[in-house]
């Protein structure tokens, strides 16, 4: 290894996302962003920030975010974090409240990111199967565990776990934390924040590029009991003191401010994947059932790798994980109804 | 100890950004912004940036910055790393090249997130006292480290190590990595930028916080040969796949390509920081020779802390920090011609 190179360095396996291409006469269903822009008031609340103030520091704490957030879910703002996007919150969390002697848990098939971070900050873990039918069940994390981490919906399958069996999992493991990764949630989850006024042992972790459009932008945020709140702040006020940028905290604010727009259009994304999911079922693919914006779905003759290729040679770009148990699944974003038409009919034709 | 925190989360003593104040009626010179916001053509790049694009993931990898930078430094892309404000970058740098068997070694007095750092990642450090004069001399350096790091010009003093001494060291430390951080370059520095050629061991970090008034919109970036650049992007891979959000990208870019804004708001910068030495030298001050944006001075009967006060009460704000050898230094941001002319008339009237 290279002499100048921390230890760690040379034995990191980073994570790889999702292509983002930069031509532009795709159809873009590969990094689950949602087809509809942001609400036109957070455009509008961001292009009266671009001024002069931008020589200014932001304010390091996106007190105005967490008012929003504390708001909207009827918390207090001690009970929230913000971060830069919410793998920056993920990364803060694993460092500071998934790292203790014991392996940490997580489904075999999950976000992929989670190993990464286990491999940045040296923590332990063990994954626990899905079911046959690609479902967490509760029971099988009744393990010692320094932690226990899933987003609900699951990624990439977009299965749900119940609120009643997310409670009974916070009930039964009050030694360590269970992070709950909502990313997706939105698109037909129901939000375990409530329980966090209950369960000093559950964190909550969502984000603004799904369901608020704003993956250009990176804001996510955390929320849990303060003490919780309280670990993370300690190591993001010695990591960096400003992770949101003026644009994003402003963005941020008036997203939150705008729910008629944020219920429509996660409606449209929600019908449109059920009709999506109907459409694929008729030319014979498994689908998964999906509480998130995206499917994850497989066909009983062509193998998903061909498919991913066939597709993108006609300029459609889905994702596919090469992976054991899933390297025949492809998970592909609900896009706008013409988007999922235009994957249906290219996918009749490909299957003739 | 909470049960739910990391070991090392009890450990850590964060770092205190200076106050950003949520009024507007101050002189604010307390965090070394730049006086005069960033460049019209900036203000206009963002805000056409400003659309529905960004429901869509920023490029992970800032290319786009990465060549604005490259072509204004004369480098390859591959020799520059982007991060989220130089913050976030020299976190990663204390992960990814400074966490060796053998303590770092930085300054006594100089940019105090550092010890903060070595606190978050567990790296053992040494402090080297600046001179009487509060200047680095590098042969004070020759020990056995596991890297070394300092600003140039160093914060908060302002003063700067010239270009042959930084080489000096360079040469004669090969085994570690040497770190200048140069925030505050561009205000009368010589950037250790075109030694990184030639010395594998030298990575540069700079900030557009200052200089490029962009202070608002969080970018920094780091420049080394490739194999440094490397580790910081493992680092990066593994922590966060998109540190900076769209406007972040766009205004960064629309920054380098604006020499003439640049050049001119830095040399009115450097021009009202000349005048105002010498102002505060007729007020009896002390004057450290400044190379940045801020003056570091001490005044010979009233005490840092009460003049920090006076002036606070008078809506000026200033930084003082209560620490051995510079309890009695404020260190005052050079502000527009008005505001060094505001902190003057009122010194004069604070000291009768």
């Amino acid at each position: 290894m290279n002499k100048y190179w921390s230890e760690i360095v040379g034995k990191l396996t980073p994570y790889t996302p999702g292509e983002q291409p930069k031509v532009s006469n795709l159809i873009k269903l590969n990094t689950n962003e949602n087809p509809y822009g942001p609400s036109p008031a957070v455009l509008m609340a961001i292009r009266a920030e671009v001024n002069d103030n931008l020589r200014l520091y932001p304010d390091p704490n996106s007190d105005k975010v967490k008012e929003s957030i504390a708001d909207y879910y009827k918390i207090n703002t001690g009970q929230v974090f913000i971060g830069n996007g919410s793998d920056e919150i993920l990364a803060h969390t694993f460092q500071a409240l998934l790292k203790h002697k014991s392996p940490i848990l997580f489904p075999d098939i999950t976000y992929s990111f989670y190993p990464v971070y286990c491999g940045l900050y040296g923590i332990d873990y063990t994954t626990i199967p899905l079911r046959e039918d690609f479902q967490i069940k509760v029971e099988d994390y009744a393990i010692a565990n320094g932690g226990i981490i899933f987003p609900n919906p699951n990624a990439p399958t977009g299965c749900l776990l119940s609120l009643g069996e997310i409670e009974k999992l916070v009930m039964s493991n009050t030694e360590s934390v269970i992070v709950v990764d909502e990313a997706y949630v939105d698109f037909g989850g129901e939000s375990a924040v409530p329980l966090i006024q209950t369960y000093p042992n559950l964190l909550v972790i969502q984000t603004l590029s799904k369901s608020r459009s704003l993956a250009g932008l990176r804001v996510g945020f955390a929320i849990g009991q303060s003490h919780l709140i309280e670990a993370l702040e300690r190591v993001k006020n010695s990591f960096n003191s400003y992770p949101l940028d003026r644009m994003a905290i402003t963005g941020a604010v008036a997203a939150f401010a705008d729910v008629e727009y944020f219920e429509k259009t996660r409606l449209n994304v929600i019908n449109s994947r059920e009709k999506l999911a109907n459409d694929l079922k008729a030319l014979n693919f498994e689908v998964l059932p999906s509480a998130a914006n995206f499917l994850f779905v497989r066909h009983d003759k062509l193998s998903a790798s061909l498919l991913a290729q066939k597709l993108r040679e006609r300029n459609i770009i889905v994702r596919h994980f090469n992976q054991p148990r899933i390297e025949n699944f492809l998970r592909i974003t609900v896009g706008k109804e013409s988007h999922c038409q235009a994957l249906i009919n290219t996918l009749r034709e490909i299957l003739g």
